[in-house]
């Protein structure tokens, strides 16, 4: 059994991590950390826990995480960075869902995330956990920076473009929209029911944070620089991201061969057939990314539509794929259930 | 490894099973037949079980279900009813989700379902299907009528009322509230996105199909007539029942220990502590019902809050119950997967 | 043109006391008021005002409201007590949409409020303004207390009954469901998109503080004490409330009749034909409260069905309403647009 | 007063028409026709219209609408084609809400439609009622072929664009969302709540008949060939659309102040502040068009936002537009009510 311990457990990433080590038959929950609920007991936080999570939040002063083999930073940014040094001297192996390692370059990330990176000598063991990119590094990795869920669906959406020379890197087009669980459970004014709901909007069309990071992605396989825009949308739902991209033709090859050989074994990665047109729910509260292909009108644009539910694929599972990965378990272990629908 | 037919799967409760039974342990499922979509693949059908179905439908007149040790019925009402006899008769078992076996008295059940009934020499011998009343008789049964969602909340909300002498059970009032996939996956105009979101309505208040079979229940545990004024509302979300439930208080005994010790043993009820207000989505996609008790200021009025998922412990979770009971199996087998929250 | 002042126009009565007025041939905003915001264009923080409001929020400390004719408070509870002594001594009227003078039981306000009321002489001059009960004195009020959204449905829907002695008053019950936007702009956890979508839960089954306001309505008509159970649930949609109200039957009249015979010439109380159900969407955006009546399966208990839009006819329509009424014009001025549907 | 007709008046553009009509100062409603509903009073069928529309549906075969000086189609398509030479003959004017007369081309209308066209003649007078681009034509004509809900917001968010030299004509891309509300009042299964709620999903990807209506209007103003990717998608909400546009810059002019200058005139064109990202709602209920222009990190990729409510800039609202301008009325008449927010 793999000990594990979770700083930060009371988001929606957080519960979300419960729900699935819950039913993961190799991993034994030693702690979950929590300032503000310390003594709280988790399933009065989650009722939908009760009788299935026994713990209660620590203080995360108060408790010695250095004893577990594995810990998840489900924290706001800024929190890994200043903990994982101490960590992983002690032994500990780190799965960090927030932002801290992910980006290489220390003054890209400050730039973007405007503050002082805590611990930037991390920067180079951190692995990326994209394990459809990364897994051999994975395996033996003692830090792994999890991905963003924007970065998930696109780069997965993009990769076997990235990859080759068949269109031009230079113009993509994203055009992304998540459900509003991709924002957090923070209390502020956009997110409230009576904004978001029966409501559309772009949001940070100027510029996100996640759009270094799938940059950085996708410039990594290319070998070369890459153009991309990158325009998030909020989606009156509470998961799911749909990842419409947008690139023009440079080479035509079959598309849809492209991406069936290059997900061929991935577990998590699914390439429909030609002319479908995947839905969000397909893959609600599963570990799962859906992929079509399309070339409208037999024209020069190409249009790949990508799917996942931003809190697993897009978070919390694909941090547990990783620890799977790492831990030399079935990588699949504990993360097969199929989605909820209707 | 129990040998599984699914007559009518291609609506929610269908689907539900299928999502349910994919990861049960012991049940294998050799046959699932739609009229409509013979030929076509199940996760053809529903992409969220691609790599998890591999079934296609099966035309109903083209496969033997006989072979089956438990077929479920997913169906409309009166399909069942036509084909219980044979099936029973060659060895299999029957849960069937419909409402065609749950009323006991023939001339009712045909007052409120404006049809003859086809099997009425079936009614004997079929079992209401609520383990928490009549666990005993499941596991010898052949014939399980499932119960209908609003039944399920209504009832484990008063059971406990109507077996005491505790309260008023001439003057029952259940203010019941559904998730829109209760009406199932019926094209009709009053289900459609545009008309049922953001409203809010009571519907059926002359009279609802689930308030005889509600009384029903009631009557047998409280051994005499029971008045109850049931008013089913559809409130603008997928799944979920609450049931808020009033009574007048007749002896003012414990109420909350009365719960507590009705339910104890109960894996799938959970009384929740004084005070708390259960929400729809601490059961999303789970099989359990939970209950809160309220004396609001100290009056003469007892108030229940019941929630469920309609599909799940009111539908589909609750058919694997009954049929991990009439196996022998372990009664949570495949049934302990958390609450999707959010 | 009658001069208009907003306090605190901000959260979601405000906004919708300006779409209102903006309409209204006899209203003139002169100001309106946010400490918060002070300097910020009101249409820069509502864009759907562009091209139609053209004020910016004012400093309260700043702006002199004694020079408007009529001071809307849209303000958090206990701002209006604390400056309506100073407005009505410089000769303007006071329509609060806030709970500071709804209760006239001063202690019991402060019980329920949970703070020392800061001009409990003035409660006595204060109206409730509920047209349908006190127009005559409405017509010479100088402050109208503008009566709550839930209070507002439900004494609607009750008050036949309570003027009459037809049910038994001792033992109401009104289960009463709300939209989100209840709540106000307010940015708390249980109010976020992700918590309140796809959801349904009760909350303040303990005692909520449009209770005592009710109760007081009811009272105040039938000329005795009243016994009510009144439990709010929250539905997830933005706008429109729906209560259900059930009384046990103590003398059967025509009750249709006496519902129609009692709002006949009510302009904003629609009473609908036998056997009907009212949604929530059919009074969206409008100033309207839709009323039906059942008596299910001809037995003794009486249920009515009640709709608003909280915000207009339960806020800022009611306000416009009395208004009309306090200053001599048309009472349906500006008042009839017809509600959004779909 | 005009005297004004509706055909078809079940759907949402009836219904829509209907409530914007009813406060219409210049209209008359004379007749309103269903084949389905004949006999019915609207207002039973729209409980919202309830002393507000007292006309019942007429039998289409027994009401002479040719006494109109407008009749609306509010129709399916292939209609209004059948009966229109008959209504101008008589010397009605006709405003026409399906697609029936927006495509000039008529083996391209046949294609697309998959039908004989029945009234080719019409197609050189009928006018496309955008009145951004024809307002002169509008005003003579006599047959107005008024604008799909996408095209509207597509077209009104590249006119500037297409009208000069400033970006790559030849690769537009039209990432474009749309409410349920815009596939109309169908009882379809993917248009049901339990389907379309909490999900999102692109659709028609390979080919949309709004795509040849686009490019028809965008190669008129161009006055050249034009390329464009279209790909819609369904949001989880019941009206609005949001078009998020991409073009490659060609020259690099100030595009903000090329869209202020293009509609500083345009009474229901808003083009906001740089930086803005105008929501749907932001248009509820109202007859404006708000855009917003982006130009990310300073690139070569001009991202313009636009958003209309489907129902009124997109159809009803325009269309009333549209008859004010044929019958020389002011052309916000009736149309300037605020959208309505939350």
């Amino acid at each position: 059994m793999i000990k594990i311990g979770i700083v930060g457990g009371t988001g929606y990433t957080g519960i979300e991590l419960l729900r699935i080590l819950a039913r993961h038959p190799e991993s034994e929950l030693v702690a979950i950390t929590s300032r503000k609920e310390a003594g709280t007991r988790v399933a009065d936080l989650f009722p939908s826990l009760r009788g299935i999570v026994n713990l209660a939040y620590s203080d995360p002063s108060k408790v010695d995480l250095t004893k577990c083999d594995v810990v998840f930073f489900a924290t706001p940014n800024t929190v890994a960075m200043g903990e994982a040094k101490a960590l992983l001297g002690a032994g500990a192996r780190i799965v960090d869902l927030s932002a801290d390692f992910r980006i290489k370059n220390v003054s890209l990330w400050e730039k973007w995330y405007k503050i002082k990176h805590a611990a930037p000598e991390l920067l180079s063991q951190a692995v990326y956990g994209l394990p459809e990119v990364n897994r051999g590094k994975i395996k033996a990795a003692r830090l792994v920076a999890n991905p963003g869920c924007y970065p998930t669906a696109v780069q997965l959406g993009l990769l076997p473009l990235a990859e080759t020379d068949t269109v031009d890197l230079g113009h993509l087009i994203a055009d992304a929209k998540s459900g509003v669980s991709g924002a957090g459970k923070r209390p502020e004014e956009p997110l409230l029911f009576s904004e978001a709901s029966d409501n559309f909007k772009a949001y940070a069309v100027s510029g996100h944070r996640h759009w270094p990071e799938i940059l950085q992605g996708l410039e990594a396989v290319a070998g070369r620089s890459v153009g991309l825009t990158f325009v998030p949308h909020l989606v009156p739902m509470i998961r799911g991201i749909h990842a419409t991209l947008y690139a023009q033709i440079a080479e035509a090859v079959d598309f849809q061969k492209l991406y069936e050989d290059r997900y061929r074994n991935e577990p998590f990665v699914d390439v429909l057939p030609g002319g479908s047109e995947p839905d969000t729910r397909s893959v609600r509260a599963a570990n799962v990314c859906r992929i079509a292909i399309h070339r409208p009108q037999g024209g020069d644009t190409l249009v790949v539509l990508s799917v996942i539910d931003n809190l697993v694929k897009g978070a919390s599972g694909q941090a547990v794929q990783n620890m799977n990965i790492m831990f030399g378990l079935e990588e699949t272990m504990g993360l097969s259930h199929p989605a909820v629908v209707p």
